[in-house]
């Protein structure tokens, strides 16, 4: 893995005006609407955090009085000097009213890292070869409940509202940001259809790429076992046309399911004959290294003899 | 999960200049450098993408010659006209090099939807109710590859040169766009070991919110068991302090490696032992329902007779 450029703090002060001179000669044709004020009033200061990977953070939140050429001759001489004290990386964090600044440095190279609500984030590698520059989020994560009776050895599913085609399926959707993904399964399953449930296992775990569903970003779609803490079916109308609880063998066996559907269907079958320590993935919570935060595992139950290697060797 | 909002075509066409006496009243504060050209050689026309969720979409690639004041007018003015129109959001891409239209829609209410190199894509929630518009992705997926050799019950382990412990760990990284869970193990084993492997199975799913080094976003961090195809380490000086084979009891009961390197270690010990068949999760190729594309999928080993559902019911 690229070392992450964060972290670490230094300032590093460049009065734009003064340094504006020494970078004259690039400034121009992408500088914004082309409305140069002769007195920048601002003038004011790039503000760079030094992090432990060499990189530089500049966020640009007190810049209300620079216009964008100004800030482009000061950026330009920011950079150069960065560059001459060996640093390998700028970011720049720009509010979204701020955005002015955007073409100016993207004239200059920077090209967007990410950007969500309110504030953009641009990078520049100063390094040797190509950039080593660490991406952004690159996968969205849905998770669907297959919801599990085992006293009538019915399956819950559903039919989308808005799909070409009625196929069978279990409902589920999109993790909310920080959502484990149990408790998405029982979320979505709740808000689709009416059903009060529990997070068992996980099932399975599919990978999809170029998803036109996650603006061509990748999908990770996890199947969780969920057991059923009510049975009285208030599906969305919104977002499902049918909804019905299904005898487990019938989803198992329908041409009317999609194949990822069908096929987690036919394993939980297997579960449900064989055990379903046969199936199922556990979760456990364990303490993060770094952060001192915690985090979810997933992976099939290891023997107690094993988890504390009392008397093994 | 929301309808998500994309597909389908229709123009819209929007004369801007005409309409721009509609919406003089709120353009102002937030529009840019405070450059306003009394005659926009542009005033161009907006054109909008009609999707069967009732959202629009538009390109602005071809307004070089228009002013960001003559932007927000025209935008509000179609903006007012989506709306009449029961339109339920507005989708705005914008090249990086156009980006001074950004702060104006933004003073319209749009925000950042994601960006990413040389381009950014803003929204603005139209319908009744909270936004139901997608998200964009959330997860970075790390994947790590746990290179076991059986003849000598060795395990390719390392230390991270950037970090402040040095704690064994198995090597691995972030996937690259596009690139499945197992061919990110086996590049990222040879990228930062010199051994080349081969992919087997699954071990293990962790995830981690508000990751620092995801900026912010999840983390999934995926384990794979991988079998060697070289045994000869050559380990990258840039991103590792020490790279060895250890005995995998020894890996199992120190106490220096991460706690997931730990876990990690004892399933692996067990299914050494006790059979691979009790830890791993297998993949497979499915074809994809809508799109004609093939993704890969991540369960517990299915016995053929449930795959087939032949002779059961």
């Amino acid at each position: 893995m690229p070392p992450l450029l964060s972290g670490g703090y230094l300032r590093v002060v460049l009065a734009c005006a003064r340094r504006a001179g020494l970078s004259a000669g690039s400034r121009g044709s992408h500088g914004g609407p082309g409305c140069v004020r002769d007195n920048p009033a601002g003038s004011g200061l790039l503000r760079g955090e030094l992090d432990r990977f060499r990189g530089i953070t500049v966020r640009l939140a007190q810049l209300d009085s620079l216009d964008a050429d100004s800030f482009q001759r000061g950026l330009q001489a920011a950079v150069q000097q960065w560059r001459s004290e060996g640093r390998i990386a700028v970011w720049l964090h720009i509010p979204i009213l701020q955005s002015r600044f955007i073409a100016p440095a993207a004239a200059l190279g920077f090209r967007f890292h990410h950007a969500e609500s309110d504030s953009s984030t641009l990078a520049l590698w100063l390094g040797e070869g190509p950039s080593r520059l660490p991406g952004y989020a690159t996968h969205q994560v849905g998770v669907a409940g297959a919801v599990f009776d085992e006293n009538t050895r019915k399956i819950l599913v559903v039919q989308d509202r808005n799909k070409l085609k009625n196929m069978w399926k279990f409902p589920g959707g999109l993790s909310e940001p920080g959502e484990d993904i149990g408790d998405t399964a029982v979320r979505e399953v709740f808000e689709e259809t009416g059903i009060e449930s529990e997070f068992r296992s996980v099932l399975s775990i599919r990978q999809q790429h170029a998803h036109p569903g996650a603006f061509g970003k990748s999908d990770m779609y996890i199947i969780c076992r969920l057991r059923p803490r009510s049975l009285t079916i208030r599906f969305c109308q919104h977002e499902c046309l049918r909804c019905e609880w299904m005898a487990l063998t019938e989803l198992a066996s329908t041409e009317n399911a999609t194949p990822v559907t069908s096929r987690a269907a036919r394993l939980l079958l297997y579960g449900s004959r064989e055990g379903f320590d046969k199936i199922d993935l556990t979760a456990e919570e364990l303490p993060a290294v770094y952060t001192g935060l915690f985090y979810k595992l997933y992976h099939r139950e290891l023997p107690d003899r094993y988890k504390t290697m009392a008397g093994l060797d």
